[in-house]
């Protein structure tokens, strides 16, 4: 049996992202693809995917050494099938956070390994539902600057858990990624002693 | 109309509660109880909130002066009606991460507001889903040392993520307390302005 050790690389600068694969208990070193986020797909599942795998694919290219397993991922927020990047600035934050209010939305976060020949993608999807938010609310929540950077314009690791009422779904998929389908793929592929495979 | 302005207490050592009340924008302190945590009830919706309770009380008659509102907390993990606390060592934490994997369990935070003349108690409950756990996957999270102190052994903002399928219900209520229906309770008490009573 093909028992190759492979040299891990993250390809993404999430801080998120990367204290998340750090509980895999593996070894990995990160290089983020600095890629255009650009696809010509609409759905928003085929987006993520595409942007995951194309970052993923990306890091793969760079690199000439052998016994790469690059992981590229993409996360963005769905509201009426409309989707809510990163914010411009505070006043775009403000107007995403309004847009959430009283609602429930969509997380979606795919993930791409790109190794040997293989190119495998998936995703998972979290449902959020948020409280109604008064002005203050969204004024006070902007003022702890968590929304820089950040897909639907809050991180549910920190101040936004006052105001989100229910997740219904993998939680570490609103973080960065789906850390526990994560598991399941490296399972398959390498099966139950997988994390020898990076050691 | 009653304006009286309270000086918030929070009676909890726990620092993800700290860290989750923080992020309501109010000025509190912290005070902790030292009570035993003892309780007749057997009920884990009715353990929780008497703990809750019990907690509270005791911070606010500790103080002598006077518009206090003291905020009182306990959370409980509960598999097949059996309460999982703490771990007393890493093999109880062990014992406990086996039991829960595979999985769906249900943690319940309970809140007291303890104010004036007033006593009011609340809980949330959450569902949790844990992947199935090889003695790897456990001695793995075991490693990262963050099983002390917290009930069902694991704590959900951290490397626990790799293990978790899915979580249905309010997510800082299984971090520490349910932030978002705490609000509510403010709301309900005070109106839309409520942070203007902890000033």
């Amino acid at each position: 049996m093909d028992k190759t050790l492979y040299q891990l690389i993250l390809a993404s600068q999430s801080p998120r992202r990367k204290e998340l694969l750090g509980y895999l208990g593996v070894q990995f070193s990160i290089q983020p693809s600095s890629l255009e986020e650009k696809t010509s797909k609409t759905l928003p599942a085929d987006v993520v995917k595409d942007l995951a795998l194309l970052k993923a694919r990306d890091i793969y290219q760079q690199n000439l050494s052998s016994n790469l397993f690059v992981i590229g991922s993409d996360t963005i927020v769905v509201l009426d099938n409309k989707i809510l990047g990163k914010p411009k600035d505070r006043e775009d934050a403000y107007t995403t956070l309004e847009y959430l209010s009283g609602k429930t939305h969509e997380v979606l976060s795919a993930v791409s390994y790109v190794f040997d020949d293989q190119e495998l993608t998936f995703y998972e999807s979290t449902l959020v539902s948020f409280r109604e938010l008064s002005s203050i609310d969204i004024k006070t929540y902007l003022d702890f600057n968590e929304y820089a950077d950040k897909a639907g314009s809050y991180g549910i690791q920190g101040a936004a858990q006052s105001y989100i009422e229910k997740v219904d779904g993998n939680y570490s998929n609103v973080v960065g990624f789906p850390l526990e389908r994560m598991i399941t793929e490296f399972e398959k592929l390498f099966g139950p002693n997988w994390r020898e495979r990076f050691a």
